[in-house]
């Protein structure tokens, strides 16, 4: 199966779409723009969720639900936030269908025409805090910590499975806060939280850092972020967390009787990862073979595959594997087992490669004979015999140790890809031949930010939030600088 | 904070809106007819997605995501479909917002209308066929057995937090299959799932049933249901399970290899629940003084409510608690400690009831002394002193027990509200005084259900599984019938 796929060095982006949609993970709809999201994927997917919930909950979140429309008239409310989303919205103007009176088929009811037209939520800001008007009347209610699991649309133009789709899932949360600093300390939580979750479970590594004016959140006073760099040195934003201020408490109304019995501003913040990250575990880890998954998220973490010769083999073999795949299960490792007779091992082995599962067994006549299993990683494809009794210990070792392989070896390359350039030409040149994060000076103005981009197609990503300072040029006007910024080329 | 709540007897309606907004399960939006579902709200239905997630996977359901939109063309390739769903669709036909030109604020783009109107979805089966056509090749891909989480909108004129909402959450499952006989027996058990779902979990007992050619799923062959009784004497659908034939097979041209090498249409079908279970549940065993929760879908199971004067008071309870909440924890029950000192213990009574939590635990200076808990159980109200040493076993037994009386108290009134009648008279008596399920014979026509509809609102809600054959005569027109149906009026 792998054999159809093209290689990295030849095509990457080619490589990923294919990979997308060979291994199971997702396929493009009849729907502009939309993805379907397979059941192999979206069981990744759901182990995202699963880790995400717990850590959002651990900290005191609860999760809820608003509506999937929004009142053209809420989102006009905050000014640059529609600024934001505007352009790409989907709109609901009316609510029936009727057949056509010539008989021509189904058309709009042009009587059902909505008199405020509905935008499906790109984001739920404003339909939330014009709900959170209602909840909120004195210090006692605060804070609200509140998530949501929904799906969300932005009318892209240019749409790649998981990085970029008109629909996508996410979660976002919304909390409100009785002073500044408390929302100020819950937007830096979630970026550390979001951080946590993309090194310790999808192996991803990430720089922590600040988005710079420009490529801030529509709405944000400061919005913080998670980058992670792929194997072809372009930058992915893996997750964003907003300091809000004031903006949307002002635009709702939504104010507060503090301890002292003065009204005031609520503040709050909002954060969300997305069905992006499936874009971001991909393209991070995987081969020319396929998806390579860290054992932490993998739908199967080990697939146990017979090798045999007629039913009387493949039963004593199935025998064999009953308790340890029982045993395996006990210890919450999951395996499958897989004896279809309608594939040779060979279609299989490639299948489970593709598919990127951790760890597979083998085991094959001799192995019945010899007490042994045949056990191979899937991230550095090496292969061993193990003695049947070593099995569930060289089991667990390997999903904590390809778990800890794969980040090292993201974090390896990541380090290798950030370079320091003192000027222009320099990060020109890095830029078009070795990309990753370039660490330059930078005269801290949307101009200069702009330019750069125009010319180069790089962005600043952030800066990093444990920048040193350190006295320097702009790159480009060279103008004075306190601190380094990261660009890169990204998704 | 129970007293202002509305009685059942005075109205039940009323009762019922007031109590899922004041036990904060749910409110209105700004958006017509779409619901915010408020954090304690949610929390019961990730129970319910939890326990119904984990039934589903254990029969070999995978989890997938198929697009929000659907095209106006595919709506409109099943015609019963097309027909049950036009009348109530969001429909979109822009994709961007612009300002307009004369300052007067955000505007439709006329610019960016879509050249084929998207379906806000109602329900996947087309969308989801129009997949499964590029999924179906063969046999061996066959069957197949999926499940999605999502939001799906219906433009309902009328509408009621959970029972009737423009957009609601739901499950939908879409499996396809080889045979007739396959499909039949997978809608089937889907059906039965969903009893031993709403009887073990909810604890509302249910009839498992056929819905007649009327009231069958726009598109189906068969519908099977589950229908619970509220006590106002109406009917609920709780749950439904269709037999889809090859209806969307032949819509989209789903077309599979058999083993004997010939093409063949594929067989479906659909089956889905949704937030109207929170209606269910809240409605089945809720009482005048609020909510009445299961103890397997309760977000708290066990509050305990410290009654202290002072601070030193307070600690000492504290510390007398910290070990048992430990404990209820490590046995996977959901405790709450409430000590917050900004209300006092009878507000928290009160509050806890509205809620219903099912075990109340208080504690004060005498039970310290003693050594001793006051247990209040919220199904029955009744309150008793129990030893602290005894007090784990207590709560493990009454959690138990709470779960099987509240669904025996339902189940008893469901049998006392199913009366057979044997004439039309008879019958609008029983509807009009006693209410509940009416027994009766009908003589099989859709007309004659229509008059009965007409005349008193009772619709038929099914044709019980397990019906005894027994010949008799409609109670309407005197036609003969070969067995009783269930008729009610219903939500």
């Amino acid at each position: 199966m792998s054999k159809n796929l093209t290689k990295r060095s030849e095509d990457y982006s080619k490589w990923y779409n294919e990979l997308v949609v060979k291994a199971d993970l997702a396929e493009n709809s009849g729907v502009r723009g939309c993805m379907v999201i397979k059941p192999y994927g979206y069981a990744i997917w759901e182990k995202m969720q699963a880790a995400l919930d717990t850590m959002f909950k651990e900290t005191g979140h609860e999760n809820a639900y608003f509506p999937l429309f929004i009142p053209k008239s809420y989102l006009s409310k905050e000014a640059s936030h529609v600024e934001g989303f505007a352009k790409e919205c989907a709109v609901v103007t009316h609510y029936r269908l009727k057949m056509a009176e010539d008989g021509s088929g189904i058309i709009v009811d042009p009587d059902a025409k909505l008199e405020e037209e509905l935008i499906v939520r790109p984001t739920s800001e404003t339909i939330i805090w014009d709900t959170y008007r209602k909840w909120i009347q004195s210090y006692r209610d605060l804070p609200i910590l509140i998530n949501q699991w929904a799906n969300v649309v932005r009318w892209e133009m240019r749409t790649r499975l998981f990085l970029r789709t008109a629909e996508f899932l996410w979660q976002e949360g919304h909390t409100a806060h009785a002073t500044k600093n408390e929302a100020v300390a819950e937007a830096e939580q979630m970026m550390n939280i979001y951080a946590e979750f993309a090194e310790n479970h999808m192996a991803v590594p990430v720089i922590k850092g600040l988005k710079t004016e420009t490529e801030r959140f529509a709405g944000a006073i400061e919005t913080y972020c998670i980058e992670a760099l792929m194997q072809d040195g372009k930058a992915l934003q893996a997750g964003t967390s907003h300091f809000l201020g004031q903006n949307f408490a002002k635009a709702f109304d939504v104010k507060f009787t503090s301890k002292e019995g003065k009204q005031e501003l609520v503040w709050a913040t909002s954060w969300g990862v997305s069905t992006r990250l499936m874009g971001a575990l991909v393209m991070t880890h995987s081969d020319d073979k396929g998806l390579v998954l860290p054992p932490k998220l993998a739908p199967i973490q080990v697939v146990i595959v017979p090798i045999y010769k007629g039913d009387d083999q493949l039963d004593a073999i199935s025998e064999r594997i009953a308790p340890l795949v029982k045993e395996l299960r006990a210890k919450g490792v999951s395996v499958k087992y897989d004896n279809r007779d309608t594939y040779k091992p060979g279609f299989k082995f490639a299948e489970y490669e593709l598919k990127g599962v951790p760890i597979r067994l083998a085991i094959g006549q001799r192995d019945m004979d010899n007490g042994t299993f045949e056990v191979a990683r899937r991230d550095t494809l090496e292969k061993e015999t193990v003695q049947a009794d070593e099995i569930v210990a060289k089991i667990e070792f390997l999903l904590e140790d390809i778990q800890k392989n794969i980040f090292k070896k993201a974090l390896d390359y990541r380090e290798n890809h950030i370079t320091e350039v003192e000027n222009y030409d320099e990060f020109k040149e890095i830029l078009e031949n070795k990309g990753g994060f370039i660490s330059a000076h930078w005269d801290g103005t949307p101009e200069t930010e702009e330019r750069i981009k125009n010319e180069t197609k790089a962005t600043i990503r952030c800066i990093p939030i444990d920048v040193k300072p350190e006295n320097g040029v702009c790159i480009l006007t060279g103008k004075p600088s306190k601190n380094r910024v990261l660009f890169a080329k990204a998704y």
